[in-house]
């Protein structure tokens, strides 16, 4: 499997530096697209975004958000976002998707996306491997989000993976 | 570690023989143990234990209710569990902790229930790995469930576990 | 417009004595009928009427319970209600729809309930206003049990109703 | 009982002209002040503000948004609050609270909102009667909504108000 495209950022919150895929590898990522001004966006997939983050470890799971704005550009410009992240108290990393001009932006245009909230999942290898529009209930994203963490690490030559074996929600060993 | 206690049960419904922990060896469990007249568990640990049901594959997870009733026991009997079973459209097999008078029930005071609902996660060999009472979110439960689903089963001799190393929510591979 | 049936019951919990509509002349009644197995009941009604009797000044709303079983005899007996009552901390007087046989309570046929959760509401005079199967908004509710509060009782010869006329939750004046 | 002052707008959405207090006279009047990035009002506030539109006739309630931005204003212009208006389908006319720079908007300091969001109850008169900053449970909302639809108008000289009496959601006779 090819690795996932790189999303396409111009601006970043919540982060000392702008976030790529590959800045992440080895970690399992889970990255929301959403809208400020989607309403299933605010009601479900951010605070369920939110949950993930308070829930599994930073060190296993990136929580990643992604403005992927498509209609209502001036509503929803890098200031707007600010004062929306700031009074929903979202602390995970934002980025802005790349604009191009009034039609979809980049990365939801590499991706596919069909809407917002979508969630994407990657694997330690940066591989996408769930995408989703729309909701998706907290214990099969718990359940998918773990399968991903007990995945065996390609072990580097010489080493052997056989050590591993035991997951729990605390880590694998 | 040593195999968790038996549970001790005088009667099971939607089943069509008693379940014992040692049946279900090869499968994670999970375990509800509730009173019908419990409104937490009315409200909460039975709704969540249905969908555990409805998400995880029941060859990878067996769902079990445990009517563990230490109060109102003349309210709760039998006949009024099954009532309550078929009104809430309770479908995954549930025993009836076996009572010791107007104490607590056997299996309640072998495990040191503090009280219902009580959720236990058992492993494929049978070892208790996790005792909640109250609530767990539907993330950490999904999490957690899948973190027992991809441990290694206990190869046979000459057989590799390599082989073993994907899972997920669909299965292991 | 004729005066209601009297409901009729054999037994009463959370009140001195058994009540009838004609002792609660004078008041608005709302009356929830429930099962205490009814999952709809467990989960809507009984709570609302809980919140009515928390909001209104019980000298304008009595809020009654009728437990009407028509299903499920054994399992919900005056024993299993009173744990019930108890469980779910109901206040507020309950009455027990008077049984006949297997069939429908008294005062379930004599009132024509579809099921439960019904809701009736009567006026001061006791006349059957409202009666509503299964949900009622919060909202629409709240409204019609002002409406029927703020109606001018019927005036005594020579008493002019003029200065009524400013009715608000806390009382009418 | 002085009438309360005019409310202070720069701006209407869905109504063909402005309104005032004055244009309603005649009619309940529940203002609910918002801000579109406000969470309470987001989840709480304007879902309410939609019921009580659904649930009352407009004859008798108009329902009234009023946004008043004290904070990241320029996260929430004109062009925002369209955009926000329409992705939450909020069909009930909405003023904009007039700016009165950096500081708190005209309306809102005449009135000591605290915040949002926001509720006040006009009766018919014009008159405030009620203020609430937070929440405000459906069930009492209802009622005070009521409560406000029968009390009598002003009769005019000469025209008995002893017809009146009997008021029901569907309205006064």
């Amino acid at each position: 499997m090819d690795r996932a495209p790189e999303w396409r950022t111009t601006e970043w919150f919540n982060t000392p530096s702008p976030l790529s895929l590959a800045d992440l590898r080895g970690k399992i990522v889970m990255l929301t697209a959403f809208q400020m001004l989607c309403p299933g966006c605010v009601a479900e997939g951010l605070p369920q975004a939110q949950r993930v983050a308070a829930t599994f470890k930073s060190s296993d799971v990136a929580v990643i958000g992604l403005h992927s704005v498509f209609e209502h550009h001036d509503a929803m410009g890098p200031a707007a976002l600010r004062a929306f992240l700031h009074e929903y108290k979202i602390r995970f990393p934002v980025g802005v998707d790349a604009p191009d001009g009034p039609g979809l932006p980049h990365t939801m245009r590499d991706y596919g996306f069909q809407g917002t909230p979508t969630t994407l999942l990657f694997d330690r290898e940066g591989q996408l491997r769930r995408h989703v529009f729309g909701h998706i209930a907290d214990l099969q994203l718990g359940a998918e989000l773990m399968a991903l963490i007990c995945e065996q690490p390609v072990a580097p030559a010489g080493i052997s993976a056989e050590t591993s074996g035991v997951c729990t929600i605390d880590g694998c060993r």
